[in-house]
């Protein structure tokens, strides 16, 4: 069976809200934590900065590095282990290009044109016409799997036809390109089912997102959360503080199922339906309860805040860490390639 | 004006023909040895071996390598001298993939969609899908050119289009990343009109070309290409010996136009049409003056040939010194672009 290695990885766009811990920090901690009967660790993790794929959407790198620090303080805050699961920056291992470059020869536009996340993008982001390498973003995305021969990828059930570009470029490249030694060099990954909660935002739309303005962030403190959540979008039938509500609808509520004890969470919802908890009361125990659980993360980001030294030590060290990953995966991609011979029967 | 760089470039498709020869090595040479009047180079000459660009049409790489080392000493032979011009493996420089991915960002893909070179070739090859990596080959082609700061871009009047993809992706990169000293990272290269003879091939057919079999190569001696040019087209309406002929319709009458001294040009032209010149003795003086012609390369080529290990360390050390100039120009786009960097005053 091997190691089950898995490569997942972020954009750079600054401090991480809510909706990041629970639809993906969350799995990555307990992923990169999860041991086997042996005690074993059941996977490799390897978490990738993706500064490149942010060229997609936005050319404005001047915060970039700015952003990159600030997420990586929340990974660490959250658990993220750099001893465990080396961080990097795709634009410091030249390989994420090199190996683009080579699977962009392996797939058609058409298909690329199919892909239906980025129908979606076109949508919503209203973009009058499509950038070159935005086209190729599950391209890249291969790569950057492929690269650190991830062979798991975690995937929410919606997801799983992305894997599937991944999939056919492996397949496609171990059918053209066999290694001499190895065989194939890439394994077909395969898609993970995850459980990623997704949270809505504070305005009640589908999802928290910075460029919306309707987040939570991790590092936002006790005082902050709930000068937050006091904006937050409730049952609008639910006007005087003793109508009866309907949790079902109301986002605060939704809020409480993710960060409230169980025990907790039945009381809430009874007396909300009775008419006997008013949104101000219930919002400032959702807000607890949230300040509660971002505490140690706040604490721990405190720690590395103060030593930014370190938090680059552990970037550099995890460059260093994929680089030489990278490195061995293409030398191997090479043999099979013939690229870069320098020695030929023919002429010697 | 500063220096005068060129970036060119070739497919590792093997042994080479008379039309690479009067279509591009013949220039590359001239370019390379071009003196002004104080004695100095004219232009800095880097000359590529495009093996990543050989991926958008063929993914069979078995025979690359032999075909690198069989075009390199047909450079060598030609006149291309390695001290003054690096010879060097797009695939062995790193750079060439990361500039690709980063310039893949500055342009859309409708832009590159109405790239007539291309619809020319989805024509020629009958091809039904086309492959993303292909549809970016401009992207790659200004990748190449500008990391090396090519700003002279040699090309027949067909070919100024090409140019405007890399002018139009410089000044993209420019606007949106000014480096904090350089200002503009790179300078919009000029195209060179440069008279180009292309020679058709010996079947009549509009070019040379290996799949056509209709080439006589570079390497070809005095028999070789007695024997091929016996396969020639001629005017088609003289039948027998003694019949009048039209130079002008005639693809041997075009070879002697190249390779045939001015004042023997002109009694074979004038005892063609007489009816006094017949084919099979006009056809050995044009093998004859062809071979001629290419005899001091034949001698160059063994020369080479009978030193493999001076070949192999040509092409290494060009790579070494492309990658020193690839290096330094990265240097400078990611300083412009903010990627990659370790210290950031917001958190210091």
């Amino acid at each position: 069976m091997g190691t089950q290695r898995i490569l997942s990885g972020m954009r750079p766009t600054g401090k991480l809200h809510l909706g990041h811990f629970t639809g993906a920090l969350e799995s990555w901690v307990e992923q990169q934590n999860q041991l086997d009967e042996t005690g074993a660790r059941v996977y490799e993790t390897c978490f990738l900065i993706a500064d490149y794929h942010n060229l997609t959407t936005s050319l404005d790198t001047s915060e970039i590095y700015a952003n990159t620090l600030d997420m990586l303080l929340d990974w660490l805050a959250a658990g993220v282990d750099p001893e465990k699961s080396p961080l990097f920056r795709q634009s410091q291992v030249k390989e994420h290009a090199e190996l683009f470059l080579i699977f962009s020869m392996l797939i058609t536009s058409s298909r690329l044109e199919r892909n239906p996340t980025l129908k979606e993008q076109i949508r919503d982001l209203n973009m009058e016409s499509l950038v070159y390498g935005h086209l190729g973003y599950p391209v890249l995305q291969a790569a950057d799997i492929l690269l650190y021969k991830g062979n798991v990828v975690p995937v929410g059930e919606d997801q799983i036809p992305h894997v599937e570009i991944t999939r056919e470029v492996a397949r496609k490249f171990n059918n053209h390109f066999p290694h001499p030694l190895l065989g194939e060099v890439f394994a077909e990954p395969e898609p993970k089912i995850t459980k990623f909660s997704r949270l809505v935002g504070l305005d009640g739309k589908a999802k928290m997102s910075k460029s919306l303005g309707n987040t939570i962030l991790l590092s936002d403190g006790p005082e902050e959360v709930l000068k937050k959540m006091r904006t937050a979008v409730t049952d609008t039938q639910k006007i005087r503080k003793n109508d009866p509500g309907h949790p079902e609808v109301c986002t605060v509520f939704s809020y409480h199922k993710k960060f409230t004890p169980e025990e907790q969470l039945c009381s809430i919802e009874s007396d909300c339906r009775a008419g006997s908890l008013g949104c101000v009361d219930c919002k400032k125990l959702c807000a607890a309860n949230i300040a509660q659980e971002l505490a140690p993360l706040i604490e721990k980001r405190r720690y590395y805040e103060a030593h930014m030294e370190l938090v680059k030590e552990i970037l550099l060290d995890g460059e260093a860490r994929a680089k030489v990953i990278a490195g061995q995966t293409m030398q191997e991609v090479r043999a099979a390639m013939r690229l870069g011979e320098t020695t030929c029967s023919n002429h010697l």
